[in-house]
């Protein structure tokens, strides 16, 4: 049962979800548009935009399904949110990782540009690995067993740290034949990455031990919204970074780029 | 009448509906985008494109209409969905079905890029057939009388048979003439087809021989979700492979790609 809310507590919530909406929306439109990225590195950058635009529609849902949970009681002069009787959809998130989070390793390896068997053996690994984190994820959060949820929390560990060697070891030394100028970057985005991911297995933990409580909920929520809008729209903007400087490079040998001095003052 | 469902199993429904809102949707921008595509292709792609658009409105509906077509019951501390009265319009899958179907055979004859004659032929056989296969599949589905589904189930299944004799042997000769690079997508693409269409009439049959329980309706509709994300986003990226594979090669004869080592280190 969901628990009840102060009237701070649910705006702080409904504020996070929507500004979670606003910046994906945004982000997703940016790289749509993909300014200054060439033809190359185009895919990894639109992939970016997928993301955010998937992201946007499931953070509508959610907002939606959270303003439907609850329902306004006034007693007196005190008002408080207490749960309306609709379930609190949550699993949007889920969907939404199951497709957001294999597209995440995609961007990363396409802008890479590496071989294309390279790139195939290195995605095949990374979209398997993520998915099956998601789907074993799915589990647990819907369990309100202590222990069905740690069965599935630990199944889920297993591919999320297969996840990370992959990236840090294996793709390390695709690294090494990349532009000096974005290897900074590509460090950037991975540990983007690490930053972000861990804070869901540790929300999940933290669940499970002490259960909902509304400090609980709230803290879950913004901080959801907070790894979400990082992972997605953060992490792309990275991606992004890395496909422009890349297409700045190839301008630069092929001569393409103008100088500012060739333009008339 | 629609069964009952429980809390777990509506919202599972829901949330597959939701996915395929979220998965068609993404995809038909990414199609319409259709990164690294050559002008020769493209149509192929944006008819994808087309086809996911057309599928996610349709989704879209189906969601509210299922969301509508159920009540939150609460009987003392449990609680699951009992038939609201307003039916559930699980018919926009015909009316999406009769315009999609027939073009994802149009993707198909279009990234072959035959000759103008040739094309003709095929299209005119396909798409007659697979607007007829639905067609006839409708009165079935919107009768109660088992004797009438059965009619038109077998109506159906002629133009689907015939569908599939022209995908597998008239075309094979035209696949002869395709890149050796390309041949693996092509294959690829049928049988994502075969195994994704075949469902649609086990689904009904399974329907006529058992009626509606609550378990055969979340199989039912979690099954088509599936299917049409299968056989419209995922059979639209082998269409989007091949045309990106077909430019590619195009463009290493023309000598418009630029090798990796062109790039400073």
């Amino acid at each position: 049962m969901l628990p009840e809310l102060s009237i701070e507590q649910f705006s702080l919530v409904s504020n996070f979800l929507s500004f979670a909406v606003a910046t994906l929306a945004a982000s997703s439109l940016f790289f749509f548009i993909g300014p200054g990225v060439n033809k190359r590195y185009r895919i990894a950058v639109v992939v970016s935009g997928l993301v955010c635009f998937i992201a946007t529609y499931h953070y509508l849902r959610i907002y939606d399904s959270f303003a439907a949970a609850y329902a306004l009681e006034r007693t007196g002069d005190a008002a408080r949110y207490i749960a309306s009787g609709k379930p609190f959809n949550d699993f949007y998130r889920y969907a939404d990782w199951f497709i957001t989070v294999p597209l995440l390793m995609v961007e990363l390896v396409a802008v890479l540009a590496l071989k294309r068997s390279e790139s195939r053996t290195l995605l095949t690994k990374l979209v398997i690995a993520t998915a099956l984190m998601i789907a074993l994820g799915y589990p647990g959060e819907v369990s309100t067993d202590a222990g069905t949820r740690w069965i599935f929390w630990t199944l889920s560990m297993v591919p999320f740290l297969y996840t990370l060697y992959v990236l840090f070891i294996e793709l390390g030394k695709a690294l090494e034949r990349q532009p000096e100028a974005v290897r900074g970057l590509i460090s950037t985005a991975r540990v983007v990455i690490v930053i972000t991911w861990f804070f869901y297995p540790i929300a999940f933990a933290i669940k499970t031990l002490t259960g909902l409580t509304a400090e609980g909920e709230v803290a879950i929520q913004i901080g959801y919204s907070i790894a979400d809008v990082t992972a997605k729209a953060g992490y792309g903007l990275v991606i992004y970074l890395i496909a422009r400087r890349k297409s700045e490079l190839e301008d630069e040998v092929s001569g393409s780029s103008l100088p500012d001095a060739a333009l008339p003052a």
